[in-house]
């Protein structure tokens, strides 16, 4: 009964948050640490120029510590830890999200493309002065023109032997640098994305070096700047717009690491495919993407521990002359938050194998090729779903407090704001999937490659089968009469089955990359243009990625689950594991029941089993929020909303 | 091939336009008109008292013009045309709405309590005053401790006999009144909403007219005010919190239309139960929410109007050496806004319905019970869903304009931070859904108790025949397997004809209802406590009230359909209707699979129909968002949009 006591819940909250806080409990602890300090309290002002005082000032006092360069090698002042350094940024974004943006930037985006795009020369040159944010940067490659096809880029950075220089040019409005973090305000020198012209022959996107500003700030002869102005949030940020005239810089200001212009002037690469260089250099991108999608996990924690305490504590409506009732036992509400809650817990722990796999790609020996597509994958799948979960768990959490919600004072107001670019920085969120599912689908057809004649016929009759059983769907539904008529099946007990639901999930996973496979293969037999063909298929190809990221988020949360030792607290991670696969599968039942792997009956009692499982983890609620641990000075004015 | 020119639209945007004015061609344009003028540019700036004044100041522009007063009696300067002063709000939602909500305030909560539950000595004194704003007021109803459940109030306003006055009283910090709109700066008094207690009985909660500020804005003694400060939007509108100290107001303060306190002390209601006294006093919030309904339409057309025109400029990626391919050319691009856009016309039409009956009710004689209760379910169920409708919508459009759509200039931000709390505020959604599934449900018991006792029977037995005939499901499989196997069926070419849409979305919202009236009658049947039963379908509550919201826009979208003549601009409508019904089928697939009513493969075939009407809808795209007629100030630096 909603009226009386819950039952109290057995999870410690603390060993919970050592279970989550993991390898990187200390660094996450001492910036919960800095969070913590009064002075670090999110910019609560209308100024923007004042925020943006305020950022830099945060971002120098974190340098002046040490903090900022955990991800850089130690010979540059570095600590080497990769792991760690993302892992830090991501619990920054408990705090205002401005001096994370800011920091990601400066560190992650700039110093990263001068580590992993340069070579020695650049980071003898400019490391250490980027660490300690001596040299302010900006990472320039969005144009207004292009955005997400940062291959047709049209800055230019022409060779000229006679001088032995690069000429960087903006040829038209379109092609002008647009909302460049860093730029409007700070950024010192920018790395530059532009068309590379050697030899009167394009070479495609490089990053060359290119000074902004002298050390009074003054803008430099040749440069434009113009501030971007107020945006919907990120106003401690200075985004700008930059516009180059024919500047000069020498040759060395190439990052040359994949591609150099020798002194006699010729271009050689290590790697002779133009595409292949291109998204080689691109990979340079992925750690700004695992460490946006830990940084929206983590905001969305601190709505829902708002949101989940606020539904604890406010009382509405009741049974008559009882006592009111608690939001939080209510069903709608816990169906608004618990199903979410258990979502960003299955991300946390995704995340947790994210992070660990840049870690050994990017701080140990670079990994093949094959580990670094796979990370190239998981990056930008997870990328886009925990962007878009934040951006919707922030939603539903403040809605879910109603007015007091809506005060400034009460976070909400900054995480929606804030947040709501990483659905569409770092990689637009649907172009990403898109990129995620042609590398499946590579990988696919390499998988392919690898059977002999006979078995890739043997699996392409398969397939065929398959379809024409599932057109017909006589096969399923003769089974499912069988099904149908056994008793006990929808009570949906068995549906707590982990390999059950792992199974489903998969099978959703694989099914839809081989159908996506065989219509792309048969447009194209057909004869029809490629592109044409993608795009007639490309909600298809959208949604193969989105499954692929369900099940692999599924599989993560299920090995913590193994990790998680004996007790309540894996108790509490096996209900959640078990809410956020039912309710993935909740969500798709539509598709199940079309693909004859749900029947109606046992799909009804998927959503029966959901709202049981949120009834099974509402005594857990509260320490399940407090095992975030998000500081106190994160929450705004929580206590307001808790007695609002 | 989507490289290719679209086929040129038929349709003729200021037919359109005109079709969808309807009636209230000549308001809407004389608000298009005034937010047209460069004064009434959207508030850009940072200074939330700046706004205020701004918003104050377009108020008094209005109201100078006399264009505020449309839905009073013409005895107090009005024009008594409800209809018309809610189109007049509606389109003022294009432009700042915070201009939008103060008005909302001051004319339609303030003086709508005046004029409903007031009589004519407050008309006399009050309505005059209220229409020109010379009497700036307040709608002091919700408290820091109750905003959904206001019949628990806890403010009170007690009779004293000896003095003949009201003693109206906070009695604690959780009663004080809380996010009430016009109280922080201008508000003159309020109509406060509290207990009543008349010779030492509660009478349950009245509203009684009490001054907060003097002519020169002093707070008046006794009365206390405290600014609700900065929040997520709707900046210019000066929300704050009232506390009242044993404030004595004469007895005639009482709004005293539905209970009066006679001269001799004794308390008199026309409506003998203090409960159904109580909602018929709330039935003056249905005006609010039908305009906050409209409202939200139009702030969805506005985000539609920028993001379509975005993607019909803007281009990205495209086929090997051929031009780039335009966003909306894309598919995924077209399901992100056109499905919206086609939910936007299907909501905009069932507003016409909905505004027309409000017109009828409150315009006219008042109507019957029957009639108020079926105004109050659709105004209760259509504002849940075109406000949820609105943030989402906003939200995709503003992730469809990528970086350009994050800039300040481009109304996102502002949409997004004012609508927000349109889902939260003139009633939560969740709980006016379930005041609609309480209102639907009562009809439907009605209907049951029409029937003789045999009546009853029969229908229960049908509906346990039903039930048993679903669980098994063998009939439904059985004829599946026939309906598989027929040649042809999966082509979707069927799921054309409207009546079959109407049929499956009725369908659905029937058996929805009868399945919960079934639950809820077994469970009290039980003997298990009302309210904890009503907790337990909770969410199939909420679902019912969804799924004949559904059904009832559906059927309003294809009665407008039919009203439109021939030609183009009803073939678009047409189209779009499809569109409508075949998306929200597609988003209930599971539910239809479920239950019998799609077969696998029919279901498949309802996403491919999707795909294929968004392709059809696309050349009309750029036509059908300028038919909305969102006057160019309101569309921000579209023009940077469309650039970028």
């Amino acid at each position: 009964m909603p009226t009386t006591a819950p039952t109290p819940s057995a999870v410690d909250p603390a060993a919970l948050r050592r279970l989550l806080d993991g390898d990187h409990a200390e660094i996450r602890d001492a910036v919960r640490a800095f969070l913590s300090r009064p002075s670090s309290a999110p910019y609560a002002g209308h100024s923007i120029e004042e925020h943006r005082a305020q950022v830099l000032a945060w971002a120098r006092e974190l340098a002046d510590e040490g903090r900022t360069a955990l991800g850089y090698p130690a010979a540059y002042g570095g600590a080497g830890d990769v792991g760690a350094s993302v892992a830090a940024f991501e619990t920054l974004a408990f705090g205002d999200l401005s001096l994370l943006v800011k920091l990601g930037v400066q560190f992650g985006l700039f110093g990263g493309a001068v580590l992993h795009l340069g070579t020695e020369r650049h980071h003898e040159r400019y490391l250490r002065d980027i660490a300690t944010l001596r040299l302010p940067g900006c990472f320039a490659m969005t144009e207004t023109g292009h955005g997400s096809d940062v291959q047709a880029l049209q800055t230019t950075a022409t060779y000229d032997p006679e001088h032995d220089e690069l000429v960087v040019h903006t040829p038209a409005d379109s092609a002008r640098k647009d909302y460049i973090g860093n730029a409007a305000r700070d950024g010192r020198m920018a790395v530059v994305f532009a068309q590379l012209v050697v030899g009167g022959e394009s070479r495609g996107v490089h990053a060359v070096l290119v000074p902004l500003r002298d050390e009074r700030g003054e803008t430099l002869p040749g440069v434009r700047i113009e501030d971007c102005g107020a945006k919907l949030g990120l106003d401690g940020v200075d985004n700008g717009r930059i516009w180059f005239d024919h500047v000069r810089v020498p040759r060395e200001a190439l990052l040359d690491r994949y591609a150099r212009i020798e002194p006699d002037g010729t271009y050689t690469s290590p790697i002779e495919s133009p595409g292949r260089r291109f998204f080689t250099m691109l990979g340079t991108l992925i750690q700004g993407r695992v460490s946006i999608c830990g940084a929206a996990v983590n905001a969305a924690k601190v709505a829902l521990t708002i949101a989940v305490r606020h539904a604890l504590t406010r009382r509405q409506f009741g049974p008559r002359d009882g006592e009111e009732t608690l939001l939080l036992d209510y069903r709608t509400h816990q169906r608004r938050l618990l199903v979410p809650l258990a979502h960003t817990y299955a991300l946390h722990v995704a995340q947790d194998e994210l992070r660990g796999r840049l870690h050994e790609v990017f701080g140990g020996d670079g990994g093949d090729d094959r580990a670094r597509r796979e990370l190239e994958t998981l990056a930008a799948g997870l990328k886009a779903v925990a962007t878009w979960h934040a951006t919707a768990t922030i939603q539903e959490c403040r809605e879910a407090c109603g007015g007091a919600g809506y005060l400034r004072g009460n976070r909400f107001a900054a995480l929606k704001a804030d947040t709501d670019v990483f659905t569409t920085f770092e990689g637009d969120n649907t172009v990403l999937l898109q990129l995620a599912a042609k590398n499946l689908l590579t990988d696919f057809r390499d998988q392919l490659g690898e059977l002999d004649p006979l078995g890739t016929m043997t699996f392409f009759a398969g397939q065929v089968l398959e379809t024409l059983a599932e057109r017909t769907a006589v096969r399923e539904l003769l089974g499912r009469i069988a099904d149908e008529l056994r008793p006990g099946r929808d009570d949906g007990r068995d549906l707590l089955d982990r390999a059950a639901q792992l199974e489903l999930l998969r099978w959703r996973a694989g099914h839809m990359l081989s159908g996506a496979a065989r219509r792309l293969k048969a447009g194209i037999d057909a004869g029809r243009d490629p592109f044409a063909v993608l795009v007639d298929c490309q909600d298809h190809v959208v949604a193969c990625a989105r499954a692929w990221v369900d099940r692999v988020v599924a599989e993560a949360f299920a090995r913590a689950v193994e990790r998680a030792g004996d007790g309540p607290q894996r108790e509490a991670l096996d209900r959640l594991c078990h809410l956020y696969a039912l309710s993935t599968i909740e969500r798709e039942r539509g598709w199940f029941q079309e693909h004859g792997r749900l029947s109606s009956t046992r799909s009804k009692a998927v959503v029966k089993a959901v709202n049981r499982l949120c009834a099974e983890v509402r005594p857990d609620a509260g320490a399940l929020v407090d095992a975030f641990g998000v500081p106190a000075a994160s929450l705004g004015d929580a206590a307001a909303v808790a007695a609002g």
